[in-house]
């Protein structure tokens, strides 16, 4: 419960955004978020390395810019939905963001500190500090030398035009397009080249796709395919049971991948029992979400489960039902969302009040 | 569960700031976000009025312009906290938030559209629609003709020097300072003048303390005092147990009454047995929080329970249980913060890996 309303998910009507609006992007925060003085900031780029550097934000800032759409989403998205359910934030299936990031490429600054021979991971550690499994630590993470390389793994500034929010890693975070969200490190504190694997807690115990306690398991890398559509009509506060008046509707939303470009999304108004193609529109980069919609001509009243099924290019496809796992990590089954059609209640509420109906636009 | 991911209350951690970042700031929306064309926005006054408005966006803006910083809390803060828990977003006591709201004052518009004989409440009515105890509604809340008469109450289109973004009420919202945030109604479709109380689902049924089913109960209006500390040292993720090492500890928070000017905040380092007066600082308005401070120099490690609490000047105290009520509405029991003192861990966290302390910076 703390830790639910501590973070937030996004609302799923945001997915008719592009580009998500800072306050509506999904967040989770292990620890405390780090309040920093960008005047006093400097980063530390060390470890096997040549020439160690101290780069103060303004020099961070002055290098080339270069600015891309990438589409975040939690590796524990959907755990809320596992039975029985794993102990950790509860998501149930939307959080995700995609949001337009500035900042400066990480290999140039690489190169300019010398690797070493042998170098083999880079480590990305932040400020936020607090205990986990029992071990006190920064949270910090690393990436393979060659994953750190590419020349779409950022040190950002700056989130939609504005410069980061404390929430977002204010005042530099690594945007490792593709990756699921532990590896996106905020208020990156140092960045050290290391010999040998990284062992720290997030990256050797945390993040792993295990199903029986004790077994090495499989390390959660990139995201996964994942469909989310906007739930159509209104909802009920209390129980988000959504309630649509018969009518043709065009539901909409968003598809990703991290592993591949996603090619098809299909759409179901009987709870997967049949399928039809949606329409996909072009992302605004290979790494952002990408718009799709399906015509739902709804004429019946009843009751109407509808889902949304994405594939990519690898051909990774979101099962219907999620595997149990102990971490509640990589959750992609399609999304189901209840739908009531008919005439929402039948009792007339207070906004259709004789003397409103007069005098309102 | 689904509410508490949906909705998100300020990390206690951003009681640091005297204006909350937008993104940090809490959040309730009842029903979905509405997406708003503010070039085909228009606001429309009517009712029980002489001259019926429509106000576009454009004009709203070149209307006399007022910032103010307010603190809101929503009237169910601290409702996860009550045993049995009542049904609703559960917040544990970290629903508010302190922003400066940019507007227009409503006072004028209504002295322009002309009150007619018997005028007597104004009815706000948002454009975010769904469904609430078995009603079909637009959000709605009214306020009696002398409470939205006064100067300070304005229609708001820009938080922090930015336009609105869509969760905060996006283009136009309602601010009336010292309420609780039931009152703010956010996405402005139309303001009503009655001649009769408004009897709408979320003024006459919901937002009422009761104790009893079936009672009238008493109506949530203005936020009772409450002051909130930074919760010390490092947090344990999932327990957000705070660990402290011995140490002379500067305690800081936000204290706020939407009732009258806090005039006291108590702080505890014992779980209330003894208190000492905390500093306090003067409020950015009339109608922000106040920052205060409290030493606390702990030398002996161990378990405590830090608790602080405020009184304003019309006698109002926080009490030190909370007592119970059906909706879980204005509890403003003391905040209690354990924390334990000593060594965080036995176990050597990564960040203290020979490698790294030597490159760090």
């Amino acid at each position: 419960m703390q830790l639910a309303v501590r973070n937030h998910s996004m609302p799923l009507e945001a997915l008719r955004y592009e580009i998500t609006p800072v306050g509506l992007h999904y967040l989770l925060i292990h620890f405390d978020i780090p309040m920093v003085d960008a005047a006093q900031y400097e980063l530390g780029v060390g470890g096997h390395v040549k020439k160690p550097l101290r780069l103060s934000f303004e020099d961070l800032q002055s290098r080339p810019a270069t600015t891309l759409a990438v589409t975040l989403e939690c590796a524990g998205n959907g755990r809320a939905r596992l039975s029985p359910r794993p102990l950790s934030q509860p998501w149930l299936g939307e959080a995700v963001g995609t949001a337009e990031w500035t900042g400066t490429a990480l290999a140039p600054i690489l190169q300019e500190a010398g690797l070493k021979e042998g170098a083999a991971e880079v480590v990305f550690t932040g400020l936020d500090r607090g205990l986990q499994g029992g071990i006190d630590q920064f949270y910090e993470r690393s990436l393979s030398l060659p994953d750190a390389m590419q020349d779409d793994v950022l040190l950002v500034y700056a989130i939609n035009g504005q410069p980061l929010p404390p929430q977002h890693g204010f005042p530099l975070r690594l945007i490792a397009p593709g990756w699921y969200g532990m590896t996106q490190v905020k208020w990156l504190r140092s960045i050290t080249v290391t010999d040998r694997p990284f062992d720290g807690y997030q990256q050797a115990t945390a993040y792993h796709y295990r199903t029986v306690e004790g077994d090495p398991g499989v390390p959660v890398t990139r995201m996964l395919p994942r469909a989310l559509m906007v739930p159509p009509g209104v909802p009920d506060f209390m129980s988000r049971t959504r309630f649509v008046e018969p009518s043709l509707q065009l539901v909409e939303g968003r598809a990703w991948s991290g592993r591949a470009p996603i090619v098809r999304v299909d759409f179901s108004s009987d709870g997967g029992r049949s399928w039809s193609a949606a329409v996909l529109e072009e992302p605004l980069s290979p790494y952002a979400w990408r718009r799709w919609s399906a015509r739902w001509d709804i004429r019946k009243p009843g009751e109407y489960e509808l889902c949304v099924r994405a594939a990519d290019a690898a051909g990774n496809v979101q099962p219907l039902d999620q595997s149990w796992n102990l971490e509640g990590v990589q959750n992609n089954a399609v999304q189901r969302v209840r739908v009531v059609v008919g005439t929402a209640s039948g009792k007339q509420g207070a906004a259709d009040m004789p003397w409103r109906r007069s005098s309102l636009p």
